[in-house]
């Protein structure tokens, strides 16, 4: 599968590298072709790996994971064109993290929208699925490094578009089970607004490899 | 022990009958002395239940637990009055849901702050400790509702009220090590923030009996 990875940073590399450990043909996005970041991990990836300019990237995919900081996620996505969007499945893995007024930061949009919710407004031909927004980096791509099973989430409008996010996931090492479908793109807010509860817990933890396990009663 | 319940919905009910079925002394509170509800858990509990207004349920109290509504919770307490409140763990179990705008509700205060923090502002020499939001009311005083360990969280500024709320929730069958302390009383805005997650959570299990375990690699 071709896949773009919008985004240079922790999060677009990790994402980026396992998904040409596993065989695909991924392109970096960044604001512009030449990204120095994205010049090296494509030259130290091989032949799996290339860069580009958004555009470029989200261009020559099949599938689109935006990996920029929620607060430029709009801006990113306006430079990938609307028309290198349609149709798409769109993972959306951004956070609306806000360090302007200091630690802990702050969410640029909740309550009664969500990044999510934006960018599937701003793009409706896009299929967006919000995943892994609330897992560390490397857990999201390794999630035995927290023993036992626990919960990757993930919401959308698209069935199929889930389908395939789930699958994707599957083959990171999440269980299908571990994956939890919390409902349409409004599940984002829930998504995004927890991202305030895994900051505490990576406090408090001393690690970033935390997360949660839903359980319930057997009904 | 002394308590003080404030509301006289089902959050307060359970917890209140759970309380007394422990042997301790529990009066439920609300707006008026006399409120129906109130006097008909009264009655129904024997000895250990009484009923007044919010002022004398916090008065006579050595412990108060917030159980009213998020959004009613300040004037509930402006009720109870500072002088009831001054040196006592105030367990605040409320969450700040609106329901004016339809469905999902939306929080009334998110993000910067929450009603946790509101309260201990408010009064400054009550010992707020955060707790008990992040479950439904059956869960709370019986966490064996949902099969396996699962997590209780909690925060505040007073360590020694933060020990005394570790043991209630103990006692109502919580093991130790799943009450996790999320820190100092801003943890109030993960825990009513990820009410918006639980919701989710229980629209898509179908029960209410659902939670979350916290799951770490070990260091």
């Amino acid at each position: 599968m071709r896949y773009a990875v919008l985004g240079t940073g922790m999060v677009g590399q990790g994402l980026a590298t396992k998904l040409v450990s596993l065989g695909h043909e991924v392109t970096m996005g960044s604001r512009r072709a030449g990204n120095e970041k994205a010049v090296a991990w494509a030259s130290a990836t091989g032949e799996g790996g290339a860069e580009g300019s958004f555009a470029d990237a989200a261009g020559s995919a099949e599938v689109v994971m935006n990996a920029t900081a929620g607060m430029a996620s709009l801006d990113a996505l306006a430079l990938a064109g609307a028309e290198n969007l349609a149709g798409k499945v769109l993972i959306d893995v951004s956070n609306p993290l806000d360090f302007s007024q200091g630690m802990p930061p702050t969410l640029s949009v909740c309550n009664a929208d969500s990044v999510g919710e934006q960018i599937q407004r701003a793009y409706p031909d896009a299929r967006v699925v919000k995943a892994f927004n609330t897992v560390n980096f490397e857990v999201m791509v390794n999630p035995s490094i927290i023993p036992g099973s626990h919960t990757l989430f993930m919401g959308g409008d698209d069935d199929d578009a889930k389908i395939t996010v789930r699958n994707l996931a599957v083959s990171f090492g999440w269980t299908a089970a571990g994956v939890v479908d919390l409902g349409d793109i409004t599940a984002a807010r829930a998504m995004e607004m927890y991202v305030v509860m895994w900051l505490r817990l990576f406090g408090i933890a001393g690690t970033p490899h935390v997360n949660v396990k839903v359980m319930q009663a057997t009904s």
